[in-house]
C-alpha cells in the first residue's frame, strides 16, 4: 500500500537520528526528524509536533521593540531585576487578570519559560532536604528534562485519574513522606487541555501550606481555556490560579503563546511577595543570600544571563500595557485555535481515530491549543511513527507522563483551512490502510 | 574634610543593602549601590565598576535587527542551535580573525557569555571525576558564581606571578593531581589587562592535551588588545588563542564589547569539531547523549531556553557578515577605550595612585577596556569604599582572585572628556584629603 512519503527515506532519517524509537522523540528532535525528512522529499508535512504559535504578533509590540533598537537600550546591559515598565505591567497584568495583587519587585522578566522554569527550579528544589518535584501530569517534557541536567530527582502521577476530591488524598498520600518540595503543573494543561477547578486549586494551596511546598504554576497557555471568556481587565471571570489560595507560588508567563511571539523568547515569572521575602538557610549552599527572591534574581538569573534582551523587553511591556489598559484584546486572536481544534477533532473522528482526554473530569474537554487521540490497535508511540508514513508528525503521551499510552499529542497551531484539507486526505488514506487489519496488530506497550 | 557625596546619606545606602563590606560588593551589587545613590543625591558619579559598553553600535546590526522584526521571525522559536547564517559568519569570522577552522555545527548562539559560560561549565565539569575548575586569576567573578550555583569546586591562582615558562611548571603542579577538568581564563585578561603570549598558549595547550582538560577561552575582549591590529581579514597578526594548539577547547565570544550589543544578549560559544564529536560516558547521567556537543545543545541550552532571541541572532550574523567581508571595522572604534586608559591612567598617577599590572609579562601593559590602581595605605577594598564618598564608584581585585589586594579595577567606558575633567578634580581633592596622614593608617588585608 503505497504511503504519502516513501518508507525507505524516513527509516534512513530515523536511523541517522540515531534513536532507537522515533516515537518517543522530545519534541524538538522530532522537528529535526521532520525537516529533515522535507529536505529529502518533496513533501511538506501536516506538522502538530510542537505548540509554535501560528498566529501574527501584535503590531504594538513589534514598534515597541524597533523603537526599542536605539544606541542607550542596544548598548546597555538590561538590569538583572527587569526593566521597571514590564515589572509593573506583569504586577497589573496579574491584578487584572488573575485578581492577585504582587508588587512589581516580584515580578522578574525572563527569557521565556524555559528560563523561567530552570531558574525556579534551580532555587525552590535547593532549600534543603525536601528536593524532590512532584508533577502533576501529563505535562511538558523539558521541566523533567530541567531536573534531569541538574540531577534533581521527581515523582509524577497522571492527574486526570485523581480529579475534584480525589486530589486531595493523592497529594496527601505523596507529599505526607516530606520529600516533596515543589508541585509543577500547567493550567490549562499542555497536552491534555484540562483546566484545574477553583475547588482543586484551593487544594493543591491547601497541601503547599501544609507541606511548605512552592507551587510552580505554568501560565503559558492563560486564557485559552476558553470555556471562560477572560478578556476583560479587572473583571470576573478571572484566570483561575493557585495565587487565588497560597502564597506559596512562582508563576510563569510567557509572550510566546499569548502574543505569537516565540522568536524572541521573552516571559515574566511571578513571584508572591511573602514567597520573595521568604528566608531558607538551606539557600546560601548555592546562592548569595537566604532569602528566596533574592536567590532567583542575583543567583540564578544572573548565573543563567547579563540580563534579558532589551528591546523584547520594551516589545512585552507594550503588549501587556495595551492588553492592561483595554487597548488590546489577547483573547480574540487566540480563538483562531478553538476552532482549528474543533474541526481537526472531527476530521480524525470521521477518520476512526478517538479521541484520548476527551473529558475534562465531569464535562467535555475544551477546544484549544492540543488535543489527544489514538487509533485503535496501535500504542502511541507507534502511532507517532506510522503517521509519519502519512506526512503527518505529533507526539507520543508516553513522554510527557501520561498513563494514556495509546495516546498522541497534536498541537492545532500550524494547521490552517488549507492544510486541513490535506490532513483529511492523510488521514483517510491512513485509515483505509487500517482500518481492516485491526485484529492482526498487536498492542505493544512501551 | 568635606567630601563630594555625604558620607551619611552613602552610609545609609550601604546599609541598607545588607551587604557587611561594600568593598567586596559584586559588580551588579555595585552597580546597584550607586544607582541608588545618585537618587538620593544629586551627585552623579564617575562610573568605573562595570564593564559596560559606551559606544555607538553599528546600525548595519540595528537595521538587520529590525528587519528581522516580522511574523515569521517574531512568532516562531529559533532552533536551539541557532540561525544558520549566524553558524556561518562565526564560522568564517574565527577563521579569518583566529586562523582557526571549525565547522559551522559547533558554532551555537548564545544569550551572552554568561549563558556560554553557564552551558560550557554546566557540560564540561560533569564528564566524570575530573570536575574541578582551574582558574587563570585575575578573572571575571560570575564564572565562579556559576559554579558556587552549580555546586561544583574550583581551583585558581594569580597567573601574573606565573608567565612564560614559569606556567608550564604551575599547571602541571596543579593538573597533576587528576582533578581539574576545565581552565577558565579571559584573552585580553579582565582585570589586568595582560594577554598570553602564543609560548603561553601552548603551554596551556598541551596541558589540555596532557591531562584532558577542556579549556574554556573568553573572548569578550577580542582586538581590544591594540598593541596588535588583528582588523584586516584573513591576514595575520591574527587574535593569539588556545585554539591554535589543541582541539580541547570551547571560545566564548559576545557582541557585548565588539559591537557595543550588551543590551541585546547575544553571544556565540565555538566548539571545536572534535572536541564537539568526543564521547564522554559520564556525561549521560545529566543529558541526552555521551557526546559533548549534543550534550551542550540539546542537554544544557535547550534545558536553559528554547533559543536565543530570533532578531538579536539576526543583529549578529550581520555584523558579524560585515566584519568578515571588510566592509566593517570592529576595532576602530573600540580604540576610543585605548585613549581613555592612557589618559586616565596619567590622571591617577598625577594624584597620587599608583598602577597595578602595569606590566605584560616584562612589558609594560597595553591600554584597553580595563586597568588596575591603588593608593598607598589602602587595601583594594578600603579604597572602593573611600573612593565612593568622593563620587567615584570601582570593583576591588579581592573579588577577582587576583593577590594584589591593594588593587582596584576601573573600567573606562563610561567616562568620556567631559567626565574625565570631573574625574580629576575628584581625584585631587582624594588626594589632599588622604596625602598627608598615611602614616596613620593600618593597611588591613581583607
Amino acid at each position: 500500500m503505497k504511503t504519502i512519503v516513501n518508507r525507505q527515506i524516513i527509516n534512513q532519517v530515523i536511523e541517522c537520528s540515531g534513536l532507537h524509537t522515533v516515537g518517543r522523540a522530545t519534541i524538538r528532535e522530532m522537528v529535526g526528524i521532520i525537516n529533515a525528512i522535507e529536505l529529502k522529499t518533496d513533501v511538506s508535512f501536516i506538522r502538530m509536533e510542537m505548540g509554535e504559535p501560528g498566529l501574527v504578533p501584535p503590531k504594538i509590540g513589534i514598534q515597541a521593540e524597533k523603537a526599542a533598537l536605539k544606541k542607550e537600550i542596544v548598548s546597555q546591559y538590561p538590569m538583572i531585576e527587569g526593566i521597571a515598565s514590564l515589572k509593573h505591567e506583569m504586577s497589573r497584568f496579574v491584578k487584572l487578570f488573575l485578581d492577585v495583587t504582587v508588587a512589581p519587585k516580584g515580578c522578574i522578566p525572563t527569557n521565556g519559560n524555559i528560563q523561567g522554569g530552570f531558574a525556579s527550579l534551580f532555587v525552590a528544589c535547593r532549600r534543603g532536604e525536601k528536593n524532590t518535584t512532584l508533577f502533576l501530569d501529563p505535562g511538558y517534557p523539558l521541566y523533567k528534562q530541567q531536573l534531569y541536567v541538574m540531577g534533581l530527582p521527581y515523582k509524577q502521577f497522571d492527574v486526570t485519574n485523581f480529579r475534584h476530591e480525589k486530589l486531595e488524598e493523592k497529594l496527601n498520600a505523596v507529599c505526607s513522606s516530606g520529600q516533596i518540595g515543589t508541585i509543577v503543573y500547567a493550567n490549562p494543561n499542555n497536552p491534555a487541555w484540562i483546566c484545574f477547578t477553583d475547588r482543586e486549586l484551593e487544594i493543591i494551596a491547601q497541601t503547599a501550606n501544609k507541606y511548605n511546598i512552592i507551587i510552580i504554576e505554568d501560565l503559558a497557555c492563560i486564557g485559552m481555556d476558553f470555556g471562560k471568556d477572560i478578556s476583560t481587565p479587572g473583571q470576573a471571570p478571572f484566570q483561575a490560579s493557585v495565587a487565588k489560595y497560597t502564597d506559596n507560588y512562582i508563576l510563569l508567563f510567557s509572550a510566546s503563546n499569548m502574543f505569537s511571539y516565540a522568536g524572541q523568547r521573552i516571559g515574566c515569572m511571578v513571584i508572591s511577595d511573602i514567597l520573595y521575602a521568604g528566608k531558607f538557610p538551606g539557600l546560601t549552599r548555592f546562592f548569595p543570600s537566604d532569602e528566596l527572591g533574592h536567590a532567583v534574581v542575583y543567583g540564578a538569573m544572573y548565573a543563567l544571563s547579563a540580563g534579558v534582551s532589551h528591546s523584547a523587553q520594551h516589545g512585552f511591556s507594550a503588549m501587556l500595557k495595551a492588553v492592561n489598559d483595554g487597548t488590546l484584546d489577547f483573547i480574540r486572536d487566540l480563538k483562531t485555535y478553538e476552532n482549528r481544534s474543533r474541526k481537526m477533532k472531527q476530521i480524525f473522528l470521521d477518520n476512526g481515530f478517538d479521541l484520548v482526554y476527551e473529558h475534562d473530569a465531569d464535562k467535555p474537554a475544551m477546544d484549544g491549543y492540543y488535543f489527544c487521540f489514538s487509533y485503535p490497535g496501535f500504542s502511541g508511540v507507534e502511532l507517532v511513527e506510522e503517521l509519519l508514513y502519512y506526512g503527518i508528525s505529533a507526539i507520543s503521551l508516553f513522554i510527557t507522563g501520561s498513563e494514556r499510552l495509546e495516546g498522541v499529542r497534536a498541537c492545532v497551531s500550524k494547521v490552517d483551512t488549507q492544510k486541513m484539507k490535506i490532513l483529511e486526505s492523510r488521514l483517510a488514506k491512513f485509515n483505509k490502510h487500517h482500518s481492516g487489519n485491526l485484529a492482526d496488530r498487536t498492542y505493544k506497550k512501551y
